[in-house]
């Protein structure tokens, strides 16, 4: 169980930029286990220990997650669990997702929990209670902790009042990351509708810069903030002018195809405001080198490249 | 644990055309456990047997649904959990829904998991594997099953690529509720910016249709469907026109102020493909007949009220 989920202290957004400043990092691990990227001598401990074929897999995911988070605390300014990885594995995998955000909390990484959640506000309060803060017990039970994320990635397309419900209070210190521009060829299909002279990514960056407005932490920025592709450098540029306080949350780096430099198009112009996620490149990084029992110091080495190459190609990018 | 989950039938749409002859109704019962709903007699014995908020709470829902779930069994087409209510509550909320969806197979009822989910297709890969069918063990364990739910709920916002790969092949027999216009107020936000003469909903509608159009069951209903909420009925029509072969999931009915004429306003020209849902109105009756004891009761009462209204509406729509 997570400890308490009441103790954030402070904006959502100003705790990330804390983070980024302290680990001299902007980048985000993606905490997306599946059983292809698991080291062979986890999945050898794992089958000698349970018969069963998911605690086999759940029992391999957390001591990977773990080994993972141990190794990359410190120098990542973020990591970002995908729920789809946890979910395929039923309630069980739900357990791994709660013991990863909790070794991360204990570790002082923030979360993003990339769940891409968005539903009518009754329905966004659950999940909320869920995924960030802690739901109902029945009568006058005490409350149930929910995943204590810190953040949670969330859709746009039922609007507003399903994106404020999801994050209640700026005083509540959590946030979310609200889907703008994604890095899949797919993406065009919906969000480079024309709408007028614009495309709707552009009108949906107008809206979370609205929604956002009142949400600025001391840093400056929100706790609405946005995802915006790797795979777009031209538009992230042309997004952060339409979204000048929002944090981007940049997929796509690596494995989409998108390069160091694609990936920081939408900083600021103080060369700040991306945080850039890798998964597979991070956490699957000892198969590249061969080094099954060292899985934890590849994924490292691999970190601290990734965190090289984004800050050469930050330190290049135009500046006003 | 779900039984066979490679053991459905023939076509998705063909399934809930079936259940909807079948039990005479176009009703579908919304799943959605939530403390407040919940008698007080149930919470009296979840709080005697179990001394863990959680597992009260868990304890109580699965008694609440499985009593729901035999009384509304032959009298409704299909029922829908809402994933947020379960989620709500960790990975024990998780094994309720599996519960749930299980025992609803067991009752032969069409489950459409509303889970509003839409991600890339690597990840809605995932979402498809633990929401209808199945997840890979490691090595050569045997797979995982997933919830096992018919139809699932999604976003479009990320384009076809990430629908497709959430259903898989149409032979596979699962099918999609793709979100094209909700029924809550924050809807118009996105779904009515303009694109030249049309709203966005209506493009979203153009491509579910095209999306959809290759997946057409016997009965003339794609394994594609679409959300169109009850509190826009002029635009149900129109929406109809744009997908003539898709089934419409229309929330709102009740609830959020939609009445059954509103709900059925996207019938088709023959007076069929619209499913109805209604939540708190049908699993929440007993609180308005004060019949603690008789919720079950209480509920297949309500349910029948409700079939009784839709189908008078529908006898009412215009034809052709």
């Amino acid at each position: 169980m997570p400890s308490d989920h009441n103790a954030r202290l402070g904006h959502a957004a100003d705790r990330l930029i804390a983070s980024m400043a302290t680990t001299d990092s902007i980048a985000c691990v993606g905490l997306d286990p599946r059983p292809e990227l698991l080291p062979p001598s986890l999945i050898a401990e794992a089958r000698s220990r349970h018969e069963h074929p998911a605690e086999q897999a759940c029992h391999a995911f957390t001591k990977f997650n773990f080994g993972i988070l141990d190794a990359v605390a410190g120098a990542c300014a973020a990591v970002k669990p995908r729920a789809a990885c946890y979910e395929a594995y039923g309630g069980r995998g739900w357990q791994v997702l709660e013991a990863t955000i909790e070794r991360a909390r204990q570790r002082s990484i923030p979360v993003i929990l990339d769940a891409k959640r968005g539903d009518i506000g009754s329905t966004a309060q659950h999940y909320r209670a869920g995924l960030l803060t802690e739901s109902p017990g029945l009568d006058n039970a005490a409350a149930i902790p929910g995943l204590g994320a810190d953040w949670i990635t969330a859709s746009p397309y039922l609007g507003q009042d399903s994106v404020a419900p999801l994050i209640g209070d700026v005083a509540e210190g959590t946030g979310a990351f609200i889907l703008v521009r994604t890095s899949n060829p797919g993406a065009a299909d919906i969000q480079d509708q024309p709408i007028g002279t614009e495309r709707l990514a552009e009108v949906v960056a107008r809206l979370v810069h609205k929604w956002g407005a009142d949400r600025l932490g001391s840093a400056g920025f929100s706790g609405i903030g946005a995802v915006v592709g790797a795979t777009w450098p031209q538009e992230a540029a042309a997004l952060r002018r339409l979204m000048p306080h929002a944090l981007f949350l940049v997929p796509g780096y690596g494995a989409h195809g998108g390069s160091a430099e694609h990936a920081v198009a939408g900083a600021t112009e103080r060369r700040d405001g991306v945080i850039v996620n890798s998964s597979r490149a991070i956490i699957g990084a000892w198969k590249a080198v061969g080094a099954d029992q060292e899985f934890a110091a590849a994924t490292r080495d691999a970190l601290t490249t990734m965190n090289d190459h984004v800050a050469t190609a930050l330190r290049s990018t135009s500046q006003g």
